[in-house]
């Protein structure tokens, strides 16, 4: 199986790795600076490609991996492409791709990626989709070669999905640089607050997280909410936060 | 060595089976319902008391462990004790101990703690602090024997860290069920996101969670932005949410 892949970000980048640990022969990456496009290239020992037109348009597989919002002006530009072309997006719906390819569909990953950290791609969910029913069992075949958690979800849900992960992952990090900011800010490591995020997390491997919510807003504990607003009385930016999921957690529970 | 615990919530919980592990003698375990200090205490072979006159003054440790906005108050209900009182509160400062004992301290575990949830005491980050310098090389004696991972924190860094822990843990735990919500809303299950939101704490367990952030926000994705926005429009409370949220990824950024 050969497989064109464009773009070279996080995503991109662990895919790459991901398809070549199945066998899977990854024969170009393009991206925009072709720099980047040769550092992943040469790991997986692809052909490095900045220009849209030169795509392979024999390949089976045609993955768009780049930012959402260009994922549209990506496959514009393709040439036809004779095998599947698939976009990773979360909130991108498949329709684009039907006034443009015959064999379409959609490869999404359900997962956090950062370059500089490895994971098992065989525990990613994946979220598939296509234009027809011949696509679809094509695409899930390269999908299960990829990950264990393979899971057919059409455009509407998949976009649900997304937004649970903005959620549950892009706003809980940047909940972790919010904390780590308020622990520098008074020369304290975030070394310690590390075990309390994993035992968080690992929490809701086997409960809801509703059942075991902690904390003294669950606890109506207000002298310490008071307190902690005091704390943060010159940082507005940080009590609206504060206030925000305080009232948040009372509210719905 | 003996100790007598005050409370039977979940940090008292945990706490009590930790002492067992370490071989301390926990001889009572208080609650305000005696039922529920019976429960306690028989998996632990202490006795279960609701009445702190009862409280043996003859203990090592008596050890305060309720809800912050309480351990002021039976504090004040204990009888003159001989032994070591601390308490286990983030927020409450050392000094509502002084006009009541002679030996008193804190030993706060920094931890997240569900009764139902079993995790290594070993691990957990305890912070102590004591009125004198005996008392604490006393307290930090007893956290030695409970974890491996002991720090001597005072009042005001103390209030620090249960604040950054509220936003690491309390909060996130609130944005999984916010997340949880919004899958179970379209009939999704929750378990597709858990390896999400452990690949998410993992990933700062080596990166600082600012190198690591990911998502629309922090890639100015402005058309999934809008979308997701679109989705929530009948629900201006994870509207709200959302919108507070992403504009502070934006801004820190």
């Amino acid at each position: 199986m050969k497989a064109v892949v464009i773009g070279s970000g996080n995503v991109a980048t662990h895919l790459c790795k991901a398809l070549k640990s199945a066998q899977i022969n990854v024969v170009q990456v393009w991206s925009q600076q072709l720099q980047n496009a040769e550092k992943l290239a040469n790991e997986i020992n692809a052909e490095a490609i900045n220009d849209l037109s030169q795509v392979n348009v024999d390949a089976d597989f045609c993955i768009i991996s780049v930012k959402d919002d260009a994922v549209e002006t990506i496959a514009n530009q393709l040439q036809p492409f004779k095998g599947i072309v698939v976009h990773t997006a979360g909130a991108v719906s498949i329709d684009i791709f039907k006034p443009l390819f015959k064999h379409y569909g959609v490869l999404y990953p359900l997962q956090t990626f950062s370059k500089g950290k490895a994971l098992d791609f065989k525990e990613v969910p994946l979220c598939i989709e296509a234009g027809d029913e011949q696509t679809l069992k094509k695409i899930e075949q390269l999908a299960q070669l990829l990950s264990r958690n393979v899971y057919p979800v059409d455009t509407e849900k998949r976009k649900i999905l997304h937004l649970a992960a903005v959620f549950a992952c892009n706003f809980t990090n940047h909940l972790y640089a919010l904390s780590q900011d308020i622990l520098a800010e008074h020369q304290l490591p975030f070394d310690i607050i590390k075990p309390l995020i994993v035992e968080t997390a690992e929490k809701v491997q086997h409960n809801l997280p509703r059942d075991v919510q902690t904390g003294p807003a669950i606890r109506h504990d207000e002298q310490t909410l008071a307190r902690h607003r005091a704390l943060l009385a010159n940082q507005p930016h940080l009590l609206n936060i504060y206030q925000t999921l305080t009232e948040s957690i009372k509210k719905t529970n």
